[in-house]
């Protein structure tokens, strides 16, 4: 069976909602942050620790998955939750965003590199400097590994995720940046929306009886497009939708409003690569269900912890001598065994328990907080939640 | 109270036995072997993980915690167990090792650099390379971590580790290089006598009542010497000893038996970082209660397995479609959750977890094959156990 999605209490803006998400490996509650197993594995943490940590589903990366180890051994191994030891939902995106940055970003030499291997300078999502290819029919990309030549196609990308085998699979799309030229966000939505039909066309044909298909609406920050594209791709049968995150930040609520209110109110809305505190609150006023971000975890492994409604940087010198948890009266793991000074001393000292408690601390912080938004909108007081955010 | 230790058996060749050393914050069963946590952390793992192995005490490094973060800290934060959240046993070494190892590795130019942050060329232990400058006192040394000169003295040291405030403590000896000339071996131990002096009578006087001190035997690969050390540590009130490790591999087993059989039969031995499989066994059978090393840690972050009686690397290609786990049979959170493709594919995509899953099976091995010859003395076995071993 596909997923099944049950609205159980929606906000009085008529956006925002608390429901369910039903899997053939387990339920997701939503508003649900999941987290991101980017290479079938979430960095520096045991699946236990992320599932004691809150975390309902893990979300992985086709692009990387399918460079390595390749879709072959997913698919010997049993396919994505057995190979990484994870029985609740899984999700894979579509391998589309990090074939035209990573691939663009692969040798292209001046002023357009990649800050790290899944951190992106968006300055290459632009249809001029694209070492990715785009034609019709798919992109053409390098490998981030060895730079050899590779080709994904909507056939190709569904295949591929099939064969990796999560519950919930992303259409193959062509993600912009937001400072592309209109003419050249329209034309990449459009063909995201031939891309859209032709994912389904296949899912549809090949899918094992798990697996639920996203389509994922474009159209950068522009209201006309926004609109166009959730129009198209929410006509589609698709069992739910992703919003991709071509937008600058102060957009973004408003982007995700536009398309939350032409999508077919009763499908589960995903917003992609969206996992800051402020914007997971917006993103959930404005009718978004589940959220995916690598940031808990990259920041933790350069000693960044959320506190409040901020961060703190523990190898700041004064946490050297901090005997206190990370968060006062934060109930993970983390801030219930160890203190600043210890994990400060960790990243001092660079031993790989420091990422670990951050990451913890990090996912366990994002992950209840948006379990939190889902209890105000339950118990009717999500804007008392916002505002005593607000005002931290 | 200091440790009590008791033997429950012992083997025909009245040299190995098991016993039980009990301390303020636990049990020892021995022989065991006692996982190394350097920086106050056993590499990768959380505490909660080591004793899930079956891990029952952790040994700590002065050295390294006197530099970072410091004994202050170390103390403000109400000592070992508490800084690292371990509420087992707990060991500290004397520093001693360190500081004429690192300290001499410093800046030495020519051919006489560590291999690494622990691991040393034990070429540079001689006295006329030495970086670290030896008087009667102590040592003079610089430090690993910005070259700044620091001072241990017998008092020093013990000092250092009552703030510390592990179980165990060693007394601050000498180490030399098995090649060094007799001359300077008989030298050395000599002087570490004296200090093994200093050091009880400095802890007799300033210790908390939980901890316990034992003095470190000396004599390089010399019997008359190895004798002679035993016999005058062993006449100190020490709590136990430490049968400091400067011989070369196939001397161990005798240089262990020679010190064995003139120390005192009622108190532990510890046998300074020892772990290979068959050193541990021959160390058991030559009466060593236990034992502490890095290499089940480190050679897990190189890809490197304990299996059988020896090692795999987890990235030779072919364990890249191998869908059985590090060890069959092998009953560790390891290899009953993952196989060795999906390890494999966590260290060639520099995943942390890799890491840690290897650590944990190599630990559980190391471990578990000394609570295995534990058992094979008290059920009168210990002779069948080792050829069982030899015959792998």
């Amino acid at each position: 069976m596909s997923l099944k999605f049950t609205i159980e209490k929606k906000l009085s803006n008529n956006r925002g909602r608390a429901g369910r998400i039903e899997t053939k490996n387990g339920v997701i509650e939503t508003p649900a942050f999941i987290v991101v197993g980017t290479k079938a594995t979430v960095k520096s943490l045991t699946p236990e620790q992320v599932k004691d940590l809150g975390a309902q589903a893990v979300l992985a990366n086709t692009y990387h998955l399918y460079l390595q180890p390749g879709e072959e051994v997913m698919k010997k191994a049993g396919g994505l939750h057995k190979f990484m030891n994870w029985d609740g939902p899984t999700f894979t995106d579509s391998g589309g965003f990090q074939a035209f940055s990573l691939g663009a970003a692969f040798d292209n030499k001046v002023g357009k590199v990649a800050k790290g291997k899944d951190e992106i300078d968006e300055s290459i999502f632009s249809p001029h400097s694209a070492m990715a290819k785009v034609d019709e029919d798919g992109v053409t990309f390098k490998s981030i590994i060895d730079g050899s030549s590779h080709r994904f196609t909507p056939e190709r990308s569904m295949e591929i995720q099939h064969n990796i085998g999560a519950d919930i699979l992303f259409a193959f799309d062509e993600c912009t940046s937001p400072h592309a030229p209109y003419e050249y966000q329209k034309e990449a939505m459009d063909r995201t929306h031939r891309w859209a039909k032709r994912s389904l066309e296949y899912h549809q044909k090949n899918r094992s009886s798990h697996q639920s298909i996203f389509g994922i609406t474009q159209g950068g920050r522009h209201e006309d497009l926004r609109k166009e594209s959730a129009k198209i791709i929410g006509a589609m049968d698709f069992d739910g939708f992703g919003i991709g995150g071509s937008f600058d930040k102060e957009d973004m609520h408003n982007a995700v409003g536009w398309v939350a209110d032409e999508l077919p109110e009763g499908k589960p809305r995903h917003l992609l690569g969206i996992g800051e505190p402020l914007d997971l609150i917006l993103g959930i006023e404005n009718g978004m269900d589940t959220f995916d971000c690598v940031a808990p975890t990259r920041i933790a492994r350069n000693g960044a912890a959320y506190v409040g409604s901020g961060r703190i940087n523990i190898l700041n010198e004064q946490f050297g001598q901090d005997f206190s948890p990370i968060e006062t009266g934060c109930a993970c793991y983390a801030c219930t065994h160890y203190t600043r000074a210890y994990i400060s001393h960790l990243f001092r000292a660079k031993e790989i328990l420091g990422a670990t408690l951050l990451s913890i601390h990090n996912l366990y912080y994002i992950v209840n907080l948006v379990k939190r938004a889902r209890v105000a909108i339950l118990e009717g007081n999500f804007e008392k939640f916002k505002q005593g955010f607000l005002s931290l």
